[in-house]
């Protein structure tokens, strides 16, 4: 396999939207050089990239300062132009990419060769991660118009969706439906989401197509609850009645939250949480979590972190979600607008994902 | 069977040292009638009694004011002195009780089907519980001569086993066997033992008897490694020195914290978590638990309240413990000292569990 150990190919020049130091959270555009094209690397051309609410924490500086421009994104869908010798996909093919681009893969180590690369010591997220492939280089994420990423690390998108729609698999999608996998969500479950977002419409949809015996939507506000039984719900709780969270004491076995919020009351969730029952947390507060122990040692209940999944789990999730007709509910914006858009989603509009599309996609894949 | 509404038996009158109002977690002698014996009930003449450290907690007002004389103690061992004409065992029996001395049990609720009735709404504590077995009265615990209860929530003590040994198991013993068993402790898991004290030292011991690949004690203080190493621990980290923190991070698999103290630094001992592990807390610290959710989100760990055993788990731990020779290292004094040893409990004194020995029980069973 051809490598090199040179971090830029100045013969190529991709261009994006920066996340910049002191920029509060102000995207500019900034055009970096890619890391050469190995053998079983790809060039794709970006048409759609899902805006998440980690591009928002990261940009506006929320998980720690930015030091240097840094292109977001980590749902992106688009063709294959440029692949080599050794890649696994073809020009032309449709593709997405995620939140991991690279781990050890060759020589696996402990996690990968267990199928759970997102564990990997290697492991190198999609945006602003230094590469540890011994190739030097920072990853640079999906708000632009290319990437260069390994093959094993695009998924190629089944017909039956779109790609505006596929754009919010790769987090939103696979960020869900690991926990509900992992943790046997089924006909025996009751299952809770904590917010009714980008990640909690599509859970109440997984919900539902997995045949959970309740499928409670929680939310602070009373204007999801139509919406969410649309989606999937059986029950709706707004936790700003607190009647609504003592009648729901106890009831649920399954729970993700999909709310990083700095208000969000850690004891009341837990109250809601049946004896041996897990509480998935999918998003991370900029804050501390902090609880009181009692009803989580007296009920045996578990508080369990899950933010990726693995690869061969983003493959069956997309079957999956052809299969039981599955979808995100996706409002595309122009790239363009995309200091508008990450606005909207900091300020919690979206119904329910912003995906961001290119100039020309639109007629090449709705 | 023959049961009453009258929560008093008047012609018995039990003595014990109780937990009073304001009393500053100073017990005085007190004495109350018993609940009337039914038929499958048990009157227990109380040889030992552990001492917790939720006994503390509770008579100190810890974990909240008392608002009547109280008699604590879950850890009781006696022998039966008298019976319902139903009643599972026989006078002359040596049992012991635990942290539980009812469940609904006729009628089964979901959990006593799943044989989980810890989890039972009908549940009733060891002491200070009002039974919600509708014949009124509210328990007492082993901190004194004599106690009433279940014959089902009384178990047969294996003769190999001593009494003043055996008291241990109920509480100490049970709380530290369950979570290694539900979460499979077993030859490919790098064990945690936070804290190595009464509940502590048991764990490395079942964790050795499981075949742990790695028993890691975690203590404060150097003082404990040599002996943690003789119950089986393999390695020893002291957490005051914050590069052994760091070199052992993401190495442990299953990890029990036994250490309630309100200094727990959440933060460090998740560090030390690898991915997809379990950090279970076995005791209630009397402050809120707080941490930044980074480690336990990018790491899929999981915090995991336990705090008591089922009845099947806790027969299964008393013949584990015969077959591999687990004991606790107990300390014997005697009840009337029972003032001074819950202060040695308090200070993190005993070398590794206080047991309440009544006048006379020496020479009976040792």
């Amino acid at each position: 396999m051809q490598e090199t150990t040179k971090a830029e190919d100045p013969s190529a020049t991709f261009t994006g939207w920066a996340a910049v130091p002191n920029g509060h959270g102000i995207l500019q555009k900034w055009s970096y050089h890619p890391r050469p094209l190995t053998a079983d690397e790809i060039e794709i051309k970006i048409s759609h990239c899902g805006i998440c609410g980690s591009d928002i924490h990261f940009s506006s500086e929320g998980w720690g300062p930015i030091t240097r421009p840094a292109i977001p994104g980590h749902e992106i869908v688009g063709t294959v132009v440029k692949r080599g010798d050794a890649a696994i996909h073809q020009v032309g093919d449709r593709v997405g990419v995620g939140c991991i681009v690279a781990a050890c893969r060759k020589d696996p180590c402990e996690w990968c060769a267990k199928g759970e690369d997102q564990f990997c010591e290697h492991m190198t997220i999609t945006f602003n991660a230094p590469y540890k492939d011994g190739r030097g280089g920072i990853s640079e994420g999906g708000f632009a118009d290319r990437v260069r990423v390994y093959g094993d690390y695009a998924f190629k998108i089944p017909s039956a969706i779109s790609s505006p729609e596929a754009a919010s698999f790769f987090c939103a999608g696979i960020t869900t439906y690991t926990p509900l996998k992992r943790y046997k969500a089924g006909p025996n479950t009751r299952l809770g989401v904590i917010g009714i977002g980008g990640l909690g419409h599509m859970a109440l949809q997984w919900a539902r197509a997995m045949g959970c015996k309740e499928v409670v939507a929680i939310s602070g506000r009373d204007n999801k609850r139509e919406e969410a039984m649309k989606f999937g719900a059986t029950k709706f709780i707004n936790t700003s009645d607190k009647e609504q969270i003592k009648a729901a004491a106890k009831s649920i076995d399954l729970c993700l939250c999909t709310n990083a919020s700095k208000d969000n009351n850690w004891d009341e969730f837990l109250s809601m949480m049946a004896p041996l029952s897990q509480l998935v947390l999918l998003a991370l507060p900029e804050v501390p979590i902090s609880f009181t122990g009692s009803h989580l040692v007296n009920q045996d209940v578990a508080i369990i972190g899950c933010h990726l999944g693995n690869k061969a789990d983003i493959e069956e999730m997309l079957e999956f979600a052809v299969k039981h007709n599955v979808r995100p509910k996706v409002e595309k914006r122009p790239f363009e607008e995309c200091n508008e858009a990450c606005k909207d989603v900091h300020a919690g509009k979206p119904r329910y994902r912003i995906v961001l599309e290119m100039d020309g996609a639109k007629s090449e894949h709705q």
